[in-house]
């Protein structure tokens, strides 16, 4: 049966081939989910590499190139590089092709891709929440998705049908789908994941600009706390600089949010008042059970850097 | 020969047996380091479990019970019951026995420690960095210490045979010892440590105060880099409330620090300064490194949580 069952897509284009677009390349092709994948990369070692791993069958130059014929296209690049790729694909995307994105801002997709489009194609942007500290085709895998959530931000005059078929790409690849308006995503990730990676990449900055405590020393000692924000601090620039310039906004009131509590907490261990430190310590705690039941985390203590009795 | 060796001590006293001194006394078993391992803790239900992991020979309830007879007295409990555990062991303490500790901060254990001890008593402060986020006698294992560092801080006038044999223990451990300055020590750790656990803590106490964000969205979309913080503010909250208080002075200096380059940061994003940005992520990717190369690290993406391919 399976074998006469048409894939979802006929043709899908990866714009962009680094960890996420290789991880969906692997994970389109476990199941059977495109007749043929195809990516454009601009540079010509990462071209080599995603044909040399069997990543897609043609690699372009060219995004508008990869996109003649493609019923999907998926645009996969840091997403400051959506709004020139948009205006270079939209004469030449197909009818009825559906467009989607992987980048970690949403309300920008509509903002910088929409126009661009001819009416007849569908803009059904999401987001895989999921990832690693790695770059590049190499760093893919195929269970990158797998019992992570997708968050899709279709406009509200999307068309259904194409929503529900990009919803059908994710689950086949192993994530579990959400909805939820541009807006509301970009704060709810300004609060999970870009702040949390803002203040990744400052603290690793004060701590390699001290003069009483030398660099060697920080590295040294970083199993106390400091190398576990070393591997958020260690994520793609390109990406993460597009982010902020991105979603200022959200980044900012929920920037603004966590220095009013620091503040409070600083006070706190000013004025000695222990009772605030453990009150919060113990909150906190809590919130990392919950995290480990909804499954979106191993219990492995260190993160199983080493088990325990081997 | 090795059986005719004596052991490096002939009585090991652990007042209080969580994480590191179970682990001690597993590591210190494995190597044969101690003739016989003793513990001191307030808790019946954890002197069970001591005694029934096989941690250690005898449980005690008082401190000043399992110091009788002991030439090594290791002090591992939360750092601020130091000063009442040296009141209680100053007037029964062996001469000629060592005093140390496990604390992590320093500076503090001469204040509080030191003046309770006689003078033919030796105080070697030690600091073993190294951990994970569970807590209790259960969560020991014989390997936190290897390829790790442990901070050893004497005194100046310290008795250097008894530094000797302190160096000795925790390099039988498979740590690696460093010496230096208890101030020293204090500046270090608030840095690689001290203070990444309390931004760790204010962010996971951000996130579950939003109303604009749901704490079971929070949960949810973790895995964006959230997550990574929970586990360091999973850590328990009365030693790191007793940190917090007891090195005050550096911890509110480097945080001095942090608040300064995090406030250039959001002014960089609210201005659009792309470039800054991207240099400042940069650098922190080239620290990461660093560490990956000194061994203080896996260089599994996401901390093995998911290998690759797999």
């Amino acid at each position: 049966m399976a074998e006469t069952t048409p894939p979802l897509f006929r043709r899908a284009a990866l714009i962009g081939i680094g960890l996420i677009g290789s991880s969906m390349a692997l994970a389109m092709r476990r199941a059977g989910l495109a007749g043929e994948i195809v990516c454009a990369a601009r540079s010509a070692a990462t071209r080599a590499t995603a044909l040399r791993l069997g990543l897609v069958d043609a690699a372009f130059a060219e995004a508008a190139e990869a996109v003649r014929g493609a019923d999907l296209i998926v645009l996969a690049t840091p997403i400051g590089a959506f709004g020139a790729i948009a205006a270079e694909i939209g004469p030449v995307v197909e009818a009825g092709a559906i467009v989607t994105d992987v980048g970690s801002v949403k309300a920008m997709v509509l903002r910088d891709v929409g126009p661009h489009l001819p009416l007849n194609v569908h803009l059904v942007p999401g987001h895989p929440v999921a990832g690693t500290e790695h770059s590049g085709p190499e760093s893919g895998f195929a269970e990158l998705f797998e019992n992570r959530w997708c968050i899709l931000t279709p406009p509200e005059d999307a068309d259904e049908r194409a929503v529900d078929k990009v919803v059908a790409l994710w689950a086949a690849m192993g994530a579990k789908v959400e909805r939820m308006t541009a807006q509301h995503h970009d704060l709810v990730l300004a609060i999970t994941s870009h702040v949390p990676h803002l203040i990744a990449y400052n603290i690793v900055g004060t701590a390699s600009d001290l003069e009483a405590v030398t660099q060697s020393e920080v590295i040294k000692y970083s199993a106390g706390g400091f190398r576990d924000f070393t591997r958020i601090a260690a994520s793609d620039p390109t990406m993460w600089r597009d982010i902020f310039l991105n979603n200022k906004e959200a980044v900012l009131e929920m920037l603004g949010r966590f220095v009013e509590d620091l503040t409070a907490l600083q006070r706190a261990i000013r004025w000695g008042e222990g009772d605030t430190l453990f009150d919060l310590f113990t909150r906190t705690r809590a919130i990392r059970r919950s995290i480990v039941d909804a499954g979106q985390e191993t219990q492995a203590p260190d993160f199983g850097r080493r088990a325990p009795g081997e």
